[in-house]
Formats: structure tokens, sequence, C-alpha cells
């Protein structure tokens, strides 16, 4: 176990709705979320006090920011200041995302 | 140009390295940085005072992280500590990797 590198196994999963898990590595004001979503997927809308900001990696996704709705291809980013309600959708496809929060999120750990 | 969507051409690209191409997009608190990296390109070593982590997504590359040095594969994080001296080599490939700063990187913007 290093301070300074995290291997896919040492990161924490967790399944935060059906067919959407987590896989985090927190830092010390940082948190990095690998997020991988089933076909069809979806994050519900909530808001959480962290500034979150994002990337998406793999698939499409609908995502839905303030009332702002997109639909998000590989290499689109997203900034979602803290308090702000989302949600997201993966498309008929598999989804993979990187998440970031700061702070951390200790729900997540 | 939304407030919470960046498309990939909505990023700033700066130079950082010989063959090494930032991508960056900047929140309140967090900045991401899409890193490419010809084959055998350096980032030599450096420090800052923000804290950084990171994925590597595509390629193989060697990180140097206060004295520990490794190889690493797609999937794989670090997280350096402000102040942490740091340096990567992509080995012989292209590299593609997300950096996040906490707080935002002024030089960066």
């Amino acid at each position: 176990m290093s301070d300074y590198f995290i291997s896919p196994s040492e990161r924490v999963r967790h399944n935060i709705f059906p067919g959407v898990d987590i896989f985090t590595a927190a830092g010390e004001q940082l948190m990095l979320s690998y997020v991988v979503f089933e076909p069809g997927a979806v994050v519900e809308e909530h808001s959480h006090p962290h500034e979150q900001m994002g990337l998406l990696l793999e698939g499409e996704m609908i995502f839905i920011i303030g009332g702002e709705r997109r639909t998000l291809q590989p290499g689109d980013m997203w900034r979602i200041p803290g308090g702000v309600p989302h949600s997201a959708i993966a498309c008929d496809n598999k989804v993979v995302a990187l998440d970031v929060f700061h702070p951390v999120r200790e729900d997540y750990r």
C-alpha cells in the first residue's frame, strides 16, 4: 500500500443506484470516483454541498444539471457547483465516467 | 457556452513540456487537466502547493512521486499532496491521463 499510488483493486466500491457502481479513492481535499453504469441505469436527481467535476470516458449519457439537459459523448466534461441538483441516465450502452469531488465525500470512503 | 458543460473544444490548451500538452477546465476549487504525452515525452520533476490526483487513461508511463517510482497502466490512480516533488515519463506509446488540482492552478487557466 502506497501513499501515492492507488491500483484498481485498492479503490473502494459502493453501489449508489441500481446498476451504478462507483470505485473511489480519497486524497486530502479531493476524491476520485470511477463510475460504471449498466445500460439504461439512472442516477436520480440529488445534490450535495461538495463541488463536483467529471469526464465521460466511455458510452453516451444524458446529464441534467440545474435544469440544463445535454447528451454527452466521451471527452465531454461537467462542473457542478455545490448545491446544484443533477441527475444522469446511461443510454443503451455501458457508461464509464470519472467524477471528482471537493472536499472528500465522507459517505463514499 | 454553458456554466455546467465543457466540450473538448472549450478546454484551454497549454504546452507544458516538449511533447506534453494539457487541455484544462476550471471550476471554483477544482481544475481538470486532460494530458496528452507523445511517446517518450517527459514531465520534469517539479512541485506545487496544489493537491493533485489523477487517473491513467491510455498507454503506459513511469511516475515518480516523492522518490517512489512506479510503472502505471490504464486504470491506475495517483495522489500527490501539495509540495511533494513528482515527475513522469511516457513509455514507447502515446499516453493520455486526467489530472485534477485543488485549488485551481491559475497558471493553467
